[in-house]
């Protein structure tokens, strides 16, 4: 299942990529054309030619032009438009979420379902069979999804995941949005090997809510960040980093949980197994539990964000209290870490300024005075399938072509002798 | 200045890299041989040979093998043992040091030397280019330095330091030991454009605290480390991050200023202009104060070390505190960032388990208690020629061969024909 990583089939899927963006660059191309322009042998070339052709990612078309001279019309190589679409699925704890991008990157659908927790992977995958085939029906102006062209799934799921091939995670046994599981690289996740037999192509997997900042950093409210901080205020408070344009993982896929962080030592008990970790202020459950506590009446979050713009100002005050603690800690990440946005997720934002505005006066008055004006903090425009969009993000960045070559062909160990220097 | 970053001249320099890591794993080839091994054209290949041997990276020799067949001997390629070496120099604030490794990347030396703080940084240069100078006569096991065989020189400098090209730093104007100072990567900083006019090469730049925690994780206690978190606790409290085996800037050149993390809410009044920074509490002078301010007596930091080893219990009292805040800190970034080690350098490391000890009790309690036996905390162990070493770092990662191609040819503009596809 591990993908190829050693230098020489980077250098190949380097070719690869330097053949799909002569085309993208100057459209249709014959073979004796891409050779003068891309530096590579005859037999590097017309063996990646034939490969992107066979893999459906590049078409040949007779040219329309006139043939010059005798022999046959020259043949011309060009994109597929239909080829290089993406799916992605967000396994979340309640619900499912589907998304797909075409070619060009663009959003051609998303579909979201609710379920219980308690849904076998099976059925749960049954349901993403069927979302994804609702969206192959949906016309846009961006093009439908063909199943073929796609290239890879990414998968997002709740709880720890080592590195996108492989991971495991019960959710049962998971604690926190994105704490608790389990992982071993060597043993795929349950999704992945469900998932693998229905579409045939290889699925990549991460956490969702790590998935969820990769999405806002690309299509989201830091689109185009290169380096993000993503905090999601849901059931459970986590988050995710991108570093450089990259996912961060870190190095036992235990990456962005700042849900976990210490904010009130000796405090209340967390499901992690800590003790006054943000998320035991700042969890939907934490906040409502200390709204009824403070004598206020709502039983979700919308009941909350109705008191809240009604100006109760039990509300108020608790959202102050509440935004002081995590402004505190996205300053000491700010500090360590340098982003240039903060994204802030999650049902807990729904609450607006009386949330927003101290976590931004605390993350102002705590974090290095020469950052103040560095960063910018927003809150989350993708919604729920901002994981879903992070999934596909994933197989843009981490998959594209180099899952053809399941062995990484060293190129020195090459049987075909190349015909320049025999 | 600035160096080619196009998807085409990193393909170039791929190209090269294959080639030098073919000569690297198989010894002297011919032309036609590496032809054989690197599946690129003969029009690319001869071209890239002909930079690598003018560059003095590879050099030519006749085969000593009888040749088969007639004609002239065949002539093989070979890596120059000399080339490649880099030097890297540490401009600390009170003092320079320098060192210098060869083509297999093994330390040949290493020099340093205490100055004024105030000292201007034409004499900075010239004491540079001395120490530089003293270790090319210094000849070990492992070959001496030539400096006619250098591809870059990697700087470390006290403050802000965007990106390694450029940057900017007045250390009169700078606080702490890696705040303040401005960064504007369209002005070189000084000493780049000394030593670019002494030694004819490129010269990168960087913090040096963060080159620090890069040579740790290359040479020092955290080799290999993939994801490394170095935290220096001296005059100045700063850091920096190794992610996925290089280092991490932030978006603005801000990151790693763990220093400035509040710890202590309205606590005392920092350098950097906030209050409570890690800094006023784990400083070599908080340090000093707050057990002065106890009743011990220590002028500095040897002297305290005395007094810890001789079991002073107002000093084990005080870095138990003193531990205990850093180790808080350590915790929420472990939770955010997942390094799988963590480096203490600076001098107060040398006080040994009275600070490390409650550093790893506070780690230990305040991280995730899933990540808690997957993070290491190690004292550091490459000393004050940590950010020298860091410097060949930055060279060895960013430089290679790169800048050699000053406008980065895009291939596809190439106005050398392919032979065989004409």
């Amino acid at each position: 299942m591990s993908q190829p990583r050693g230098p020489l089939s980077q250098l190949r899927r380097g070719h690869e990529e330097l053949v799909l963006g002569l085309l993208r660059k100057h459209g249709p191309l014959s073979r004796g054309e891409l050779g003068k322009r891309c530096g590579l042998s005859r037999t590097t070339l017309y063996d990646i030619l034939a490969e992107l052709v066979a893999s459906g990612a590049v078409v040949t078309a007779t040219s329309q032009e006139a043939p010059r001279g005798r022999g046959r019309p020259a043949e011309t190589l060009t994109l597929n438009p239909d080829a290089g679409q993406a799916i992605g699925i967000d396994f979340a704890r309640r619900a499912l979420h589907v998304a797909a991008v075409n070619l060009a990157h663009e959003v051609v659908g998303s579909a979201s379902e609710p379920h219980d927790a308690d849904l076998p992977w099976e059925e749960r995958v049954e349901l993403a069979v069927r979302l994804v085939g609702s969206l192959t029906g949906t016309r846009t102006g961006a093009g439908a999804l063909r199943l073929g062209a796609l290239d890879a799934i990414g998968v997002g799921v709740v709880g720890v995941v080592g590195s996108p091939e492989a991971g495991r995670d019960d959710p049962a046994t998971a604690q926190g949005d994105s704490a608790g599981g389990q992982d071993d690289p060597a043993v795929p996740h349950p999704v992945q090997v469900l998932l693998r037999e229905r579409f045939g192509v290889p699925v990549l997997l991460d956490n969702n809510t790590r998935l969820a900042a990769l999405g806002e950093s690309i299509w989201g409210a830091a689109a185009g960040g290169q380096d993000v901080l993503y905090l999601r205020l849901s059931h459970g408070v986590g988050g995710g980093l991108v570093v450089g344009g990259s996912l961060h993982r870190g190095a036992y896929g235990l990456s962005g949980e700042f849900g976990h962080i210490t904010v009130e030592p000796g405090g209340a008990r967390c499901d992690c197994g800590g003790t006054g970790c943000l998320e035991t202020v700042a969890s939907i459950r934490a906040v409502l539990d200390a709204f009824r506590a403070a004598g206020g009446r709502a039983a979700d979050v919308p009941e909350l964000v109705k008191a809240v713009r009604a100006g109760d100002s039990t509300a108020l005050t608790l959202l102050d209290g509440v935004g002081a603690r995590i402004g505190e800690v996205l300053a000491a990440l700010c500090n360590a870490i340098g982003p240039s946005v903060i994204v802030i997720g999650g049902e807990l934002a729904e609450t607006g300024p009386a949330l927003a505005e101290p976590i931004e006066r605390a993350l102002h008055d705590h974090v290095m005075p020469v950052s103040r004006h560095r960063v910018s903090l927003r809150r989350a425009t993708l919604g729920e399938v901002a994981g879903a969009l992070g999934g596909i993000a994933l197989v843009l960045h981490e998959s594209p072509l180099l899952s053809r070559y399941p062995a990484g062909p060293d190129l020195a160990e090459d049987p075909i002798p190349d015909k320049e220097s025999r």
